[in-house]
């Protein structure tokens, strides 16, 4: 077997737009909020909720940074609420008494991603609005994956759920 | 249901050890290469082997640092062929004719994941190397991920595979 690269090969289509959303708790890193919005854009995620600035590095947010409409509210709980009333399912990423292995969750279509903190991860306030944790198996040191690691590879499992959206 | 952050939950234990390698082409970046390290080693795997100057950040790669035995190459092909003698699949990771999309491969639990240059990707030497290439889904703008992004998910689906090594 031969393999060609193809640089300029064409995405996939999604059969409707996608109903992942991503909502980050206040980050350290920009680098990390402009990483995730790469992989989120990549993904066909449309829109993020954030808190706080959200100054992007455009040569790691790449396109992603036009692509997705970044919203910046003052506080995450009236967001969660709302995000709730509109038929979200919201799912925190985190390790969590109760929470579901990321290998074996059944992401609703209609889901809101919410990612915490580098250091404090998901602030208590915040697990009380969520209607699941899932986290991700860890095996070796240093036994905790970096965050925007963590949301690609949370991205990756809700699209091979739904691949076409 | 109510949630409670669990900062020290011990690792998930393998039954045997992992037989999944990480293969990198020269990389453009040591944040790259030390992001990939953590996540690699967050996952398990012990041995990365490398060409060219493998200077850490130990800031991104963390305890991964240690835990993960680094070995720098001149020169990838005879390091291929030799994983090759040892029963390794190698798979690369690459958008290429003939790729199988990451969501549908079936890793072989020995498995070498070979990882391109940020910008050039695997070159058609190393391609001419590969038993396989997979290629991750993609359906919105830069219409490429990250490579750190990418390896992420690489790792993640093996692991998935083979969660007990």
């Amino acid at each position: 077997m031969s393999f060609e690269h193809q640089r300029h090969k064409p995405p996939r289509e999604l059969a409707q737009p996608r109903e992942l959303l991503v909502v980050c708790a206040p980050l350290r890193s920009n680098v990390n909020l402009s990483r995730i919005v790469r992989a989120a854009s990549c993904c066909g995620v449309s829109r993020l909720l954030c808190t706080g600035p959200t100054k992007l590095d455009r040569k790691i947010a790449r396109d992603g940074a036009d692509a997705i409409a970044i919203e910046s509210h003052r506080t995450l709980p009236p967001v969660l609420a709302e995000l709730k009333r509109e038929g979200y399912r919201l799912v925190g990423l985190e390790q969590t008494t109760g929470s579901h292995d990321l290998h074996h969750f059944e992401f609703p279509r209609r889901t809101a991603l919410v990612i915490g903190n580098e250091r404090t991860g998901l602030t208590p306030e915040l697990l009380s609005h969520l209607h699941d944790v899932v986290e991700i198996p860890v095996w070796g040191m240093p036994f905790s994956y970096n965050v925007a690691t963590a949301t690609a590879m949370a991205l990756y499992e809700y699209c091979r759920q739904w691949p076409t959206g």
